[in-house]
């Protein structure tokens, strides 16, 4: 095994938001950034392009930055047998940007958009602040998992659909995701596919990239920034395969939304193209401490192995413990009430550290009175 | 003199449009990027950053993004005497990305907007992509200069205010400025004024920002990727004076229009704070040029010295004369008649570079048969 993440393998500094709000002694397993450095290959892409041409790239002017399309698309295509086509990406800062300028173009306050709950705050935060009422599916425990059933989605124009899903870490079969295209059939659904988790996917569990069930409805939106740990690049894509779409978003004016630059866009291709030893070798300490939490969590806190994602959704039983950990134990994790209807008796963990780090966390969680 | 221009303090290299669309044996002195390296200060940032924490920064989610507002109100108040409220600072991606949000926001297709002529073409493009027709301010020959009157604004609801103008490199004085002043009171204008080039101008000319002559009706826009050459970073700012502007911008989806990354605001912020030894060595470069283009330019083409920028707006008295030059010279300019009204019988030479390569570019020149 190589010693990619001995404590030296950390990230050498910690200026961001993560640790910022975290106070002395506090250990921070809540913001959903990795402590861990970059991989080799984006920090070389980016020092070379600081030392190089920092002016006009050839591709400025196309909403498909060029490079940035090619590379989702070969990357699809090698990881998930999906070939999109390069000519339908649009790049954009970040996904929730992605998320509010469909949402502009496509729909009106008041359409419903159906989200499984909880469900990443942001998201719910865009709605609210959008006024398109939520349509919430529900996740319950279901034994190690969780299921959900659809509810009536009549009132909606458009599913959104955050597979793999943040907090549970469920990484939905394809059964599920038929079940979800035939509802999308039927209420005539936008359906905008968040898979930014999609590389981060525990075996036996797989992606199924929601285009490759229902190509015509579907936007992709993805960017390497979080399993490659990047989230201050602001760079993403959206695959947007729904041909009306495509065209009321040719209408808007072309530079409304921004263009991305030329270190996000750097960054996204270096991870695409030349990240995944790095990918692996972070998945596979990511394996390990999903694994190292069933062993070694505290009975209190109600535990399914996520699917994918670093993140480890905890029912606690009790309102608020986040704070109440925070205090007693200094662990500082995400309060499961931001997550919506449902989360009030969770936590969020983030466990895309060092084992080391982690078996702290641990023994501080264990030590709680 | 420091070596900062010689022949080895170009560019490392040269991957941009710039060069990318150039045939072989031509010189490209057309889109308005610098043949020079960055400042120091600035790769040596970015390098840093490549090398530290790409995670979420503390500043993410604030449209002002923390450090840039602050250097931006402070590079204000030193250079030029004002000072803006950091509140009142917006980010954008790039300058015609924050014109076309203002437009969106504040104006309806039909509304009329007043612009100097001849103009930096992608305005003119965003002008009638968004249906918002142009009134021209026209600038005319004046002696050694460029004047203009101003026509009947009815039917306006902006004046865009290039000052420094492209391509004629006008820095309007402090009388012209309140003419049109007086014209957006009397029309209830809202003033956009686009400033990129303020740390451009040269002796005895001075730059005065708008905002100093009717804060409460100026929407200032700026970047450092102009006076500092970092066209690809996608960073710029935008001080809203106007406050109902200010509350139509927050009444909108907060993350619509992309936020700022990491890259790009910690190069603008080096820029603003540590560029200036670099900025003085390139203006001092880009003066002699400026000097040495009116001593040595063939006297077929008309040249009045420009007071600002790096643009040489250049009278052929035919029109398509960029064409035969790059066939005939090997040197590629920019047509005027891409910059509209006025345009037609101009070319524009980009002069920022060392003065081996300028010299080539007038030996070439004067060779045309
Ligand atoms: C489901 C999901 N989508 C998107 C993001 C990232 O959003 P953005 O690109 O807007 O920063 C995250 C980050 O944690 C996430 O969990
Ligand atoms: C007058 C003017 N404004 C703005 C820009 C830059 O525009 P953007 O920031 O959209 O690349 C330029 C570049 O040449 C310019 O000349």
């Amino acid at each position: 095994m190589s010693d990619a993440y001995s404590p030296e393998r950390l990230k050498a500094t910690h200026d961001g938001i993560k640790w910022a709000a975290t106070g002395p002694g506090v250990i921070p397993a809540w913001v959903a950034d990795m402590d861990l450095a970059a991989a080799p290959a984006v920090v070389e892409a980016l020092r070379r392009r600081a030392e190089g041409d920092l002016g006009y790239p050839t591709w400025l002017d196309t909403p498909s930055c060029g490079p940035l399309a090619e590379a989702f698309a070969e990357r699809m295509a090698r990881r998930f047998g999906w070939d999109p086509d390069p000519s339908y990406v649009r790049s954009y800062s970040d996904i929730n940007q992605a998320l509010q300028v469909l949402l502009h173009v496509w729909t009106r306050p008041g359409d419903g958009v159906a989200l499984h709950t909880p469900a990443y705050h942001p998201f719910l935060k865009t709605l609210s602040d959008m006024e398109r009422p939520l349509r919430p599916i529900r996740l319950e425990p279901d034994g190690d998992s969780w299921r959900f059933e659809v509810p009536d989605l009549s009132g909606c124009r458009v599913l959104l659909l955050v597979n793999p899903q943040n907090p549970t870490g469920r990484a939905f079969t394809r059964a599920e995701l038929e079940e979800l295209a035939e509802h999308a059939e039927r209420h005539d659904l936008l359906v905008i596919a968040d898979e930014i988790h999609a590389d981060l996917v525990y075996e036996p569990h797989r992606h199924v990239p929601f285009a490759t069930i229902l190509p015509g409805r579907t936007v992709t939106l993805t960017s390497a920034t979080k399993a490659f740990n990047l989230g201050g690049i602001r760079c993403s894509v959206a695959h947007v395969g729904h041909p009306e779409l495509r065209k009321a978003l040719e209408a808007q004016p072309p530079f409304l939304y921004g263009s991305a630059g030329l270190f996000g866009v750097e960054a996204t291709v270096a991870a695409w193209r030349h990240g995944d030893a790095w990918l692996q070798e972070t998945t596979a300490l990511l394996d390990r401490n999903r694994r190292t939490l069933a062993e070694r969590l505290p009975s209190r806190f109600g535990y399914r192995v996520p699917q994918a994602t670093y993140l480890a959704w905890l029912h606690t039983g009790v309102p608020g413990m986040a704070a109440t950990i925070e205090q007693d134990a200094k662990v500082l994790l995400s309060d499961g009430a931001v997550f919506g209807p449902g989360g009030e008796e969770y936590v969020r963990l983030n466990f895309a550290t060092t084992e080391g780090v982690l078996a702290e966390i641990l023994d501080r969680l264990s030590r709680l009175p």
